[in-house]
Order: C-alpha cells, then sequence, then structure tokens
C-alpha cells in the first residue's frame, strides 16, 4: 500500500469552447470532471499501475462529497481524506477548441482550523504503519503552518517509511531540511530553493541541504536524478506534443513504483520519464495510455555515472 | 400559493478575478453560488415580497443536489422539483474586479427524456389546483418538445389558472398561440416573433395572435402594456446604474404580485418597474434591496391610456 496525500484537494473540470472571448457569453459544448490535487492524480497513475493507494488530506462541503464519490468509482484507490468545515476548492480549465488553448480558474479552497490539521495528524500516523512509501504533493492550503510538510516527513520517518515531498517555495525549502528520501522539484523551484540555475549545481545543493535524493523534472527534456549512488539523466524521444498536465504526477508515480520495487536508478528513471510521455501524448488530461508507455519505455535515453565506491 | 416553472435550472455560480486574460492561471478572490434559472429567480423575489412560492422543473446530479440544498435555505419557497437522470447545469459568471465587466459560461445542462417529461407533465398537473397563478419561465432543455410550453399553458388554462410566459423563441410562439394571460418578452423577442421593431406595434400584434396581454420589456426604459383594458407605459427615474442581472425575473415577479392582488394596470406595472430597478441596484445580482425598491415606488412614471368601452 502507497500513501498519498493531497492536502489541498481539487474537483478539476474542464470545460471546452469554441474560443474564450473577454465579457462574452459562452456555450460550454463539453464538461469533464475528476478528482484532483497532485497527490490525487499520483494515486491514479499508481492505481493504473497496479499498486494499491490510499489517498488523505482534506475533503469539505459539496464539492467534497462529490469529489469522493468520483473517487469511489476509481478502482485501487482508497479514501481516507479527512473533513473540513470549508468547501473543497474546484479548478476550471477553459480550453478553446479553435487552438487548444487553456485558460485556469482555480478556486481559493478551504482554510483549514489548527484542530482540524491535529486531527488530520493523528489520521496520518494511523495510516504509516501499514504502507510501504509516502508521496507528500501540492501547495498546502490557506491555515496550515509553512513547516507543515517537515512535520510529516519526521513522522514518516520515525515510523521507518520512505517519504516522497513534491512541493515549492518555503514549504519545500523547510521540508527538505526534514531529510525526506526522494524530492522532486521542477527547475523553477529547483532554482528559487538554490539560486542556481544549473539543475545538476540545484539538484546537488538540495542534496547538502537534506534530501537523501533530488529527482529534477527538466520539462520536455525529462528527468535529472542526484542519488547517494550516481548521478543520471533521463531523456524522452524527441519532443512529445500533448497537454502537459499531469506529467509530472505520472513522474511522482513512476518514481514511487520504482523505489517500491527497489529498482536500479536509470531503470526507475526510464519508467518515471516514459509514464510522463505517455500522459502528454493522452487525449484526456492526466490520464496515460498504457501502449503508448510500454513502447516509450524502449526509447527513453539514459546518461549518467555511478559514484565511486 | 404561486407555482414558478423553470424547465432549465441552473446552479449559478459568480467568480471574482483580477482580470480575466484568455489562456492565463487566475486565482478566484471569491466565490458565490445561487439556485438559479428565471423561473428559480422569480421565485426568490415573490418570496422576498412574502408570497409563497412553489417550484418545479427538472434536477439531476449533483448540482442538482446542490440546488435543492440551498433552495431548501430559502424561506417561503417549496421545492417541487422533478428527479432527471441528467445533470443540472452550472452557469459561472466570471467578474473582473478592475471594471466589472462579466464573462459567462454556460453549462449545456441535461438531456430530459420523454418518460421524465410525462412524470413532470403530471407533476404540474397535480399542483395546479393548489395555485393562484403559474409562471412558465426561461428556454427548454434539450429533449423536449418545441411546443411544450404550449401544452403547459393549455392545461393551467383547463385548471383555471391564470400563465404568465417568459421565454423567447419558437417557444415563445407556440406558447402565445395557446392564449397565455400575459406574455413578458424584451424587444428583441418581440421583433423576432411580429417582425415589428416598434414595440407598441409588437405588442399588439402578440395580442392578436392569441396573448391576453402582453407586458414588453425596454431595458433601461422600463415595460410596456397591451392589455384588454388599454395602453400603459411605466418608466424608471433616470438611469439606474448597477447590474441587469435579473432585472427582468424581478419584473415577473412583480407582474404576478399585482395579478394575484387585481391591481389596476398602472399600479401593476408601477411596482414591477421599481423591483426591477431595485434589483439592478442590489450589490448581489438577482437580490433587491427593500428600502430603494420603497423609495423607486415614489419615482416611476405612468404614461398611456385606457381603451374606450
Amino acid at each position: 500500500m502507497i500513501l498519498t496525500v493531497t492536502l489541498n484537494t481539487a474537483l478539476d473540470i474542464t470545460y471546452r469552447v469554441r474560443e474564450l472571448r473577454p465579457h462574452g457569453s459562452h456555450r460550454v459544448s463539453e464538461v469533464t470532471e475528476r478528482p484532483g490535487g497532485k497527490g490525487v492524480n499520483v494515486a491514479r497513475v499508481l492505481a493504473a499501475l497496479g499498486h494499491e493507494v490510499t489517498v488523505t488530506g482534506f475533503t469539505g462541503g459539496a464539492t467534497g462529497r462529490e469529489l469522493q464519490s468520483q473517487l469511489a468509482g476509481t478502482p485501487g484507490v482508497l479514501d481516507a481524506l479527512v473533513p473540513v468545515a470549508g468547501t473543497t476548492r474546484r479548478t476550471i480549465a477553459v480550453v478553446d477548441e479553435l487552438t487548444g488553448d487553456t485558460t485556469q480558474l482555480n478556486e481559493p479552497g478551504p482554510t483549514v482550523t489548527s484542530a482540524e490539521w491535529s486531527t488530520f495528524q493523528k489520521t496520518y500516523e494511523s495510516l504509516l504503519p501499514g504502507v510501504s512509501a509516502v508521496a507528500l504533493c501540492g501547495s498546502l492550503p490557506p491555515g496550515l503552518p509553512v513547516g507543515a510538510y517537515a512535520g510529516l516527513i519526521r513522522t514518516a520517518r520515525t515510523a521507518g517509511v520512505p517519504v516522497l515531498l513534491d512541493t515549492s517555495g518555503e514549504p519545500l525549502r523547510r521540508g527538505v531540511a526534514a531529510r525526506p528520501d526522494i524530492v522532486k522539484p521542477n527547475t523553477d523551484e529547483l532554482a528559487e530553493l538554490t539560486g542556481s540555475h544549473d539543475p545538476l549545481r540545484g539538484a546537488r545543493d538540495t542534496r547538502r541541504r537534506g534530501a537523501h535524493t533530488v529527482v529534477a523534472s527538466l520539462g520536455a527534456k525529462g528527468l535529472l536524478a542526484a542519488t547517494p549512488e550516481g548521478t543520471w539523466q533521463a531523456t524522452p524521444p524527441t519532443h512529445i506534443p500533448g497537454n502537459p498536465t499531469g506529467a509530472g504526477d505520472a513522474a511522482v508515480a513512476g518514481l514511487l513504483s520504482g523505489l517500491l520495487e527497489d529498482l536500479p536508478w536509470p531503470t526507475r528513471l526510464t519508467q518515471a520519464v516514459a509514464l510522463s510521455a505517455a500522459t502528454v501524448l493522452a487525449p484526456v488530461a492526466g490520464e496515460f495510455d498504457h501502449s503508448a508507455y510500454e513502447e516509450l519505455l524502449g526509447r527513453v535515453t539514459v546518461t549518467g555515472e555511478t559514484n565511486a565506491a
């Protein structure tokens, strides 16, 4: 069982319109909805890979009920969300049919009280003994302490459960200092954390700050891993056309899957990059195509070196 | 008891953003929601005026449940909505904080099956004996026959219940031929129906087509009524600044209220125009300010004449 934590869950709604014109009136031709927030997306990919996953985080109001009802229909995903008095946020992606361009509207989400945060921490601690890895994903909702992820990392380490962190800004900085097993920043997040725009230098600096392994996502250029065993970069074949929504979450799912199977790093990176590319290629944002994934596995290039013993 | 029919109910959501930019990402600073669709708006104004109102129409899915939960919190409004398998639509109004301009996104709403339409007709017929007036409001959802309103008008007339129709296009044309007591087109709807851009000429023509009384809404210029007793125009004082959303629905509520009290037409029109203007002035779209309404009642101008006996 893998546990994913999404403190800022969302119901992700996609609208198709002909072309968004400010101050106009638009008939939405198609509405799709799915449970969202980074950790929920990671859980869906892990479940599609055949893993059992528990999702926790917060849920509230009518939108939270709808999110939970849709999660209940996702095979392999168990719901351990903690109720809050506020209302779970919606995100609306308005896709222009003419160009495929997307306009994003994000609701603010509930403010979490300190009592709700305490309840969450107890739930999290009670779930840890049954899990083989935990992923902490996404932004913090209003009301939570900036060191929230750092605390959750320490609790996981005390329980002996490996922990992956995927967040940004000050929660990332504090989280890295709590010594997580893996952090997965993108190049912007890495530069903000370390001040370096060179991903390799930034990744190595992040390891010195406390992270055991750093896997930096380089967008279309794949993943760069700085680990105790060595340094590798995995690159997808050519440019992959499509929708990059959820590609980072698919990479996190690939890294967790490789962690559980204790695969060598070059293999883990290959799987994560292929999953990420298969997600970009998929017609539905955040889903991935199994046959595209299998085919892409053979076309990912890995370069790098094992550290001297 | 007044009955309002909203065949295309909606959950009306308003988002405030700094400024909507196509293909950008926006943080929504404020989210408000209320039950919507024209007949639901009319019911809310009638209830605020002290009338008992029953709302019927269709409801479905998670959005329908949320709409009904919010309706249950509206004093004076009874819920007699008929369940459908599809999902009630959301409408999203994105308001720019900088300019107050609004961008509208309207979901398509459920397709109503012929079995669901039959169930609705039976519910409607069973409600009629207990009501003193019925209002048929708004567009038809996919799946309904274009003569849907015409049928509902005939059923109301058979039951001896006065009926007001507020719709457009072919449903209006068919509805007028079924001889409703009042129709309330705007100038565009009147021109489409009759081919005349002169509201007085159009209103008189609409009477010849079957409507007992025609009340045309002239936007900021008020209301024009062509009735068996005479012809009147009621005009609000100067230009009313504000949000015109729901002003037409407030006018319908005023006309129904005046019908129940059997007020002379000039008084009915005065009340309807004052309600409409008080709705434009209100800070929340579709609500109205009681003290503004009372004050505006004394400032509406009515011109016109009683027919020769």
